[in-house]
């Protein structure tokens, strides 16, 4: 059978590392082309060291053309707004997963307030399914374009998923989420800065962080959603992981709340219910998401963790595209974390 | 001028640590003893290698009769349950700071319930008032004996102060605290191993943490507090810090609700307003409580920032210390952080 | 065909846990049983939190009986010490391969001073080859027993092999290496204590660490060792890691001595040669050894990093399984580092 | 009695940021002006945000002329290659204190071999004198510029000095040693990004390193020195700390070499001779040298670790402003390390 020719645009960041580490192992995938405009000529493990001797793959520069690609997907790795001008030069045969936030928010106005500039393909927007892979399996399956989930969104809605579609919820919502260095990319800057970094903890962008209305938009997917929602994130002096913590009020006190997200995600590989809290370092390297929901009265909690780089972007995206071709969608992503 | 003649009960935790790192630079002050039975007859710095060479001090063992000691004041930097036991013993004349959670919480079924023993000297607490120096100054002023705070009440309250105290909260609280691994205190433990703290991050003790009776009790004393909290406390792989998330709805839109916080503030030194968020890491190693407060119509957030074991223990107990002598409140706490 | 039936004793600490994660994922082995007397009874995923739902596996206690065992390998994971009392108890079909130092010295004499009790069954020693692969590869394949290396002894031996091979090194040699905090296991100490473990970097055991005559031991078997040595270790403040240096004069000076280690290494696939410096971050979770060699005129230094866990311990172990079973031993190691 | 009035050339990294929280408490010093080009106009604490709210002080351009400047000190904490041409615009009668490393080397031909551009300025490398406190007090006393040493030089010319000044040492010097990030200083890079930082350890600029002729130079004033010398370096993850082993061979046996060290150091506040081996986590943020040395025969080890930002930077800067002012060399400096 033949494999699926893979091509990574924007293959130098930690989206496209961990995409590499993952489809150089993927038994269905051939990993065709990788492009990176900055690293191009340059054999892929003198960027990515992990693998040096692995591959045999060069960064290429980006075609201008892309007609001719033989390619059966695309998956975009690119900073947020290269992708809306990439997508109209795809042919339609090859699929297309993108990991940026370009084709996630199905409004215009939305996308210019939180992201800080005008939306030059809206319009295509319409034809991206949102890949929550757990949450709209059935869409992505069928579907040729596919928006990859934001790290901190696909944290926060997988533990808010059971509690919407029941809709069990009542009033505002609280969500308190924090990530680590990675999430910022591959790109040295102030606030990656090791010497400071290392001891930090902060919150950035309160009330305006691009991934609230992309939570928002999908949970009126899941459900009906009619609660509002303060959304703050923070940075923690770790690599990699996103914990997030969901505040909320329940319709009526539930007795056993656990119960029901084990039996949401009873058919879900990558969603394991644990006790007390789900930890960032058993997540790490995984595609897992950890779950842990208390309640008291009708106050709730829910802990999520997950690899902000795994199942908040590569991870997720390669388990999108199993769906998309018909595989299991474990194929692939079988990563086992490690303790310590 | 005759110097405060100081003992510390329980010199060789971490507390004890900062203490002595403070006390010995404290121009009013005279350590007089250190107790501290596991380490008894051993150098203090043999055991806190960082004051090696700058103090002969020894560790003594706790003496069975308190009743002879020649000290001004007491610093009790003991576990949990061993104030309770001490503090009787003590001759009235020596003022006393308890660092421990013993005389906090004014009711001893919620003394029993959150720390998981009986208290033995109830009738004791109201003997000591409440330790945060800026709400409580003049009481502590007057007082004998001090209740310190706990870390994360220290940040929570210090955060919550203002708008309790002008009556603007209205609803419930959410609390999402964070803290450095030194909380956890000087004996190693599993959630301290070094191999799996540094990558991980996770909660505990949802719904059942010490220090939400302390703050409630202490929040309704500061003003008229009406409000029902949700408490969430989670562990950062750092060393020091906590980073507290307060969230609340206000009864009104406030539009410059960074004034009300300076305005409270303006006249304490160890607390800073500052811009969009506070940095555990420009409040290590020092006695200050950074704040950072934002308005998104009636949703708040609160950040604070403090070093658990200064301004969340030793630092503040002996701000409180010199309020309790007459001394400006600075005295021996003029501790700058550092960049990096 | 017929699975490899393996049984691990010592399931609970660091070097269980990597065995676990490596060989639940080995296409050609079967765990027939995992031992671990403190865990007895419970789920290896409540122990090993990473492994969550991915077996089904229960910690058992250790047997008093081995002789009935159905096993056709037993990796022995166990403290120092404990190796020599069970292996007698074992049957001759199985074979053996003993993580610990237990076997890997040929000296009753050098046992008793650097781990500093008794050898109880020297004479079986002789049975154990010695499991640095890539050095003695032929005999592994045809042995029974094997005394897996330590870490600093691996990533120590693997940069001076080459040299010694040929015969090349002049004098005194040092060796300067370095550990991550996984290194002291799983069970919490003073010295892994994050709060102060995460600042930290320290020697210790100057001249006196045990791993020092088995490397000297084993340099005797690559070729004419005639050289002495200073061997001295270091705690880094990081989980997973060693970072060696060794420091020789060369007899002549040699042109381009990183050809002599190409060339020594061509066909070993877990062995890179990398420019400038190795890093621990890229062999972070991989069996691989990284290491670059500088010579300035007869002065050389070779830098090797590894995983202390997997090269170090578990995976080495994997692959000289893979040897004694006639199986390609990159079998179930193709585990890919990550970036970042 | 009139304050010493000093100015920071370069005030906005670390170099300048560690002087500023020396210097703010420094009980005879004024800071007069502190220069920094890059953040002209703002407020210092803005910029160090561990000093907001500590100084009305504002970063100032630094001026063209020089001529003027009513100052009795200038620290010049600017990037390598600009104190040679700033130095010649100071007045003679303003001291001088470089931190960078150009007047440290007294040979042209040495300069651009390891800083990689001519020296400009070379003929006013000899008024300046070489700023290692312990070593050259006499001649700081009385000289009026000080070229400080580097942060590397630092900790290995105090870990030799006692050796070399009794003439000790037969033979070659193996030097490692290791180095936290901030070494890198406030500018963000590849190499100190902290999502692989945080996880790395790795050496750089093998035989390249451009303290080893600093060293070398200075060794050979304290005595005789007659060794060849291998200097590596190596990076930490870790903000703070300069952790350096020295390898050596001594003449002869000697018994106890620890005295040796005792005894050179005797009235060297900043000097401890300590057990089994330094920590960098002991002297973190002091200007402390902790040293331990170790003998196997005529084979030595000695451990040396300092705060690179401090000792090997604004603390002994500001050490020999002490000495060249005729304060006792402890002023400002009594900064008490924290445990953790």
């Amino acid at each position: 059978m033949k494999k699926i020719r893979a091509g990574i645009f924007g293959g130098s960041g930690y989206g496209g590392s961990e995409l590499l580490r993952i489809l150089l192992q993927h038994p269905e995938v051939e990993i065709s082309a990788v492009y990176a405009n900055e690293h191009a000529g340059k054999p892929i493990g003198n960027v990515h060291k992990n693998l040096y001797g692995l591959t045999d793959l060069i960064f290429e520069p980006i075609p201008d053309d892309l007609s001719n690609l033989s390619l059966d997907v695309i998956f975009l790795a690119l900073p947020h707004g290269h992708a809306m001008r990439l997508v109209k030069k795809i042919p339609e045969k090859i699929k297309i997963i993108d990991l940026s936030g370009d084709f996630r928010l199905n409004r215009a106005e939305s996308y210019v307030q939180f992201y800080g500039w005008q939306h030059e393909a809206i319009e295509l927007q319409k034809e991206f399914v949102y890949g929550l892979s757990e949450t709209n399996r059935q869409l992505i399956k069928s579907c040729e374009r596919v928006a990859n989930p934001g790290c901190f969104a696909t944290a926060v809605l997988l533990a808010l998923a059971p509690l919407v579609r029941e809709d069990l919820i009542d009033g505002h919502i609280v969500v308190d989420a924090k990530t680590g260095s990675s999430g910022s990319g591959a790109k040295p800057s102030e606030k990656t800065h090791h010497p400071e970094r290392m001891n930090s903890f902060y919150a950035y962008k309160p009330f305006r962080h691009q991934h609230q209305p992309e939570i928002e938009q999908h949970l009126d997917e899941i459900g009906e959603y009619r609660s509002s929602m303060t959304f703050i994130t923070q940075s923690m002096p770790v690599s990699r992981g996103i914990f997030a913590c969901c505040y909320l009020e329940t319709k009526y006190s539930i007795s056993n709340i656990r119960e029901t997200y084990e039996h949401f995600y009873q058919k879900d590989f990558f969603i394991r219910i644990v006790d007390e809290s789900p930890d960032i370092n058993w997540v790490k390297n995984t595609n897992f998401c950890d779950i842990a929901v208390h309640s008291n009265g009708k106050r709730v909690v829910v802990f999520s963790a997950i690899d902000n780089l795994v199942k908040g972007a590569a991870g997720q995206a390669v388990q999108n595209m199993n769906l998309m071709f018909g595989l299991d969608e474990r194929e692939g992503l079988m990563l086992l974390g490690s303790r310590p």
